[in-house]
């Protein structure tokens, strides 16, 4: 990739990330409760400034709406008080959950008596690179204070005044306990320039996590010399197979679809084996009826989606490659296991597929098989989260193989050293 | 960077990567006896061609004279029989070392009665570019096999007989097993081009590792647009502190010099604290003088060295972020354990620290605010090995933060999955 970054934003962006550097090292340093109580202080601040944050939200709306902003954009970037209260209370809860820093992942003692134990340290300085959800401003700033990393947070746009408000009363909180605020750091300015600058500043950057739709991803990923964690594009699978029990077949298939349609975790393709499709698809067509699903479906399909009364059209290939993010599914009869198996294989994006059958041989080949972040027997595809898992929070959903794959929470945001303890000894 | 491949080039790479998925699928699905059989097998292979491939290695190093290669690299690129048959027990410890796929790295059952666990499973497809070292080649492809992936091996032009020779009685094996021989590929031509495919096949190619000096290596790193592990450029230092013993003092900056100048994690920088540098300086100059080592130092260190009869030249600023790899090391004495510790942040690569002292609070604050792979206390640098730290085997040292940090053995070319199975479970 060519890509030409002004010379005064590339500098601008070192700067920050000089500064992030040093705020990294004493980070890394805090205690536990250091770390926690500026998290609670973080969260007051946040309860204290909503006012002020609510203010400036109101500014991006009203230019988001003269430039025509589309309304789930507008709705993603709107923040009420009632909201910036839940995403402060979403710090008090990472403050609760235990602190992955100077965790001891495994250890030994060698035979010439060297003590070595490998343990977690958090990464330095962490670029987040994301659209215009003022959220995650702050659940990134908290989840990189608890691991221990200063953040360099690019949002979208379309969120500046949101985000340099959130960031601002961040930052004095900070202050106010004697943290070093370069801790959180927000590019302000220099547009997509800055971005580009972030994810070169290999050196100054450890790690960059986009996070958003698939071009912001894409390019992040083709673009950037930092190590980048690639997050969350999902063409999710539900395969219902021969023996699947039509009930939690119809149940497992409308969840998935319908139960949030703009997530990455949610069914953008639904396959069903050839002798279970009398049986379950009627049913499962009325359900996607009844929730606006439009199918795009094979001849088969068609049949049962029309006698549904489901919205239609031919299934195309690129259908089967298409996150569709809304109210719209692909689907497809299959022969047979192997069919699905192939399929899937084709056309995944790694991130989480499902299938339902009573058939232990059929789950065994499937989980072992499909190559995910997740495989799923007999539950919707919507239970890939962070938050579902048990992590308490979740920084991104990893589909990549390298270094974290699926739900991303704080342990996933430190690397590890080894300790190397002797009395002398030499080779 | 903007690097124009020759598409024919690009095409025969992709196919071979294609290639490679398939037999990497099968890969993932045999068990550890059909992997570890396999091994033997290669390894009997290796003994039976020996002569075969020292034939071909015969041809390299003609060329390699012809060419005026240097002695070292000749000696790093020659095989005779006993260096083939220890490339093949190689193997068969391989066999021996536990399967990382299949273990359970962690699981729990959630509240609703999904049982979630996250199981190691193969990467897939994993390039390795590096230099004419043949080793390499046997290592990574029986590493490969082990941890269940495909690998696709562009070693350095040097050994393209051998490499072509060990490759080809490798894969003779595999198919004599019934394996999918594109389990083990090599780029034999394409030259520059094909190692800049490799790294470029994004999708195809699941992992990248460069092993080799460090243009080799900034090339894979700034370049590759697959994920990188990078690895390996070492500048490592010493600092022997102010309560250091003696004797422990010169073994260790001795033995970290001198025991073998050519590798990652042999010292290149000596710091000693002022008030220890009278005390421990005449003997470890003294042992560094009858090692034949040049010691770039600073003005005391050149009283020291010249009265210890050392060779020595005026230390520079570019000595300080120099890998030497030979019998060269920069000296420096420090004010304190504070001017040390900002003198390696500053000029480490990341890869092994190492403090001399019986001051446990100086080793405390040596371990934790230093910032590298591995923090040695009171021992050799020479130990950050897997071999060393128990891992009977070693793919490279990452000098990266992601994924994996220090040596890399065989988890380290795994992923994860995360099976979730329930009986019918929504959201």
């Amino acid at each position: 990739m060519s890509v030409t970054i002004a010379p005064d934003v590339t500098e601008q962006v070192a700067e920050v990330a000089r500064a992030a550097r040093v705020a990294a090292r004493e980070l890394a340093l805090l205690t536990r409760a250091e770390k926690d109580a500026a998290l609670l202080t973080l969260a007051d601040a946040l309860d204290a400034g909503a006012q002020q944050v609510v203010s400036a939200n109101e500014e991006d709306l009203q230019r988001g709406q003269d430039q025509g902003l589309p309304g789930n954009l507008l709705d993603r970037l709107a923040l009420d008080e009632d909201r910036v209260r839940a995403v402060a209370d979403a710090l008090r809860q990472v403050a609760g959950l235990p602190d992955p820093v100077g965790e001891v992942v495994r250890g030994s003692t060698l035979a010439n008596g060297l003590q070595i134990r490998q343990v977690r340290v958090p990464m330095g300085v962490v670029g987040m690179i994301y659209e215009a959800r003022p959220n995650v401003t702050v659940d990134a700033a908290g989840l990189g204070l608890k691991s221990g990393n200063a953040v360099i947070l690019r949002g979208g746009s379309a969120a500046a005044s949101t985000n340099a408000a959130l960031v601002s009363v961040l930052r004095d909180a900070l202050e106010e306990r004697g943290i070093n605020p370069d801790a959180i750091n927000l590019l302000a300015e220099g547009g997509r320039d800055a971005a580009r600058a972030l994810m070169t500043a290999r050196g100054l950057v450890d790690l960059v996590i986009p996070r958003g739709g698939a071009s912001l991803i894409q390019t992040v990923v083709t673009e950037s010399t930092v190590p980048v964690i690639e997050t969350g594009v999902g063409n999710c699978h539900v395969y219902v197979d021969a023996s699947a029990g039509t009930e939690m077949a119809t149940a497992i298939v409308t969840n998935s679809k319908t139960h949030r349609t703009s997530v990455c975790n949610a069914a953008e393709s639904l396959l069903v084996h050839r002798e279970a499709a009398q049986r379950v698809l009627p049913p499962i067509m009325r359900e996607l009826a009844a929730a606006g699903v439009t199918v795009h479906g094979d001849e088969q399909m068609q049949r049962y989606a029309e006698a549904a009364g489901a919205a239609y059209q031919p299934v195309t290939d690129e259908d089967d490659d298409t996150e569709f993010l809304s109210l719209d599914i692909s689907a497809r009869v299959v022969d047979d296991l192997d069919a699905a198996l192939a399929h899937i294989q084709e056309h995944s994006s790694g991130h989480t597929e499902a299938i339902v059958t009573d058939d232990r041989a059929a789950a065994r080949r499937f989980t072992t098989e499909i190559d995910a972040a997740a495989v799923l027997v007999n539950a919707s595809t919507r239970f890939t989260d962070g938050g579902e898992f048990g992590f308490g929070a979740e920084i991104g959903i990893s589909t990549q193989k390298l270094h974290a794959r699926g739900p991303m929470a704080l342990p996933e945001l430190t690397t590890t050293k080894w300790v190397v303890e002797g009395d002398g000894q030499v080779r």
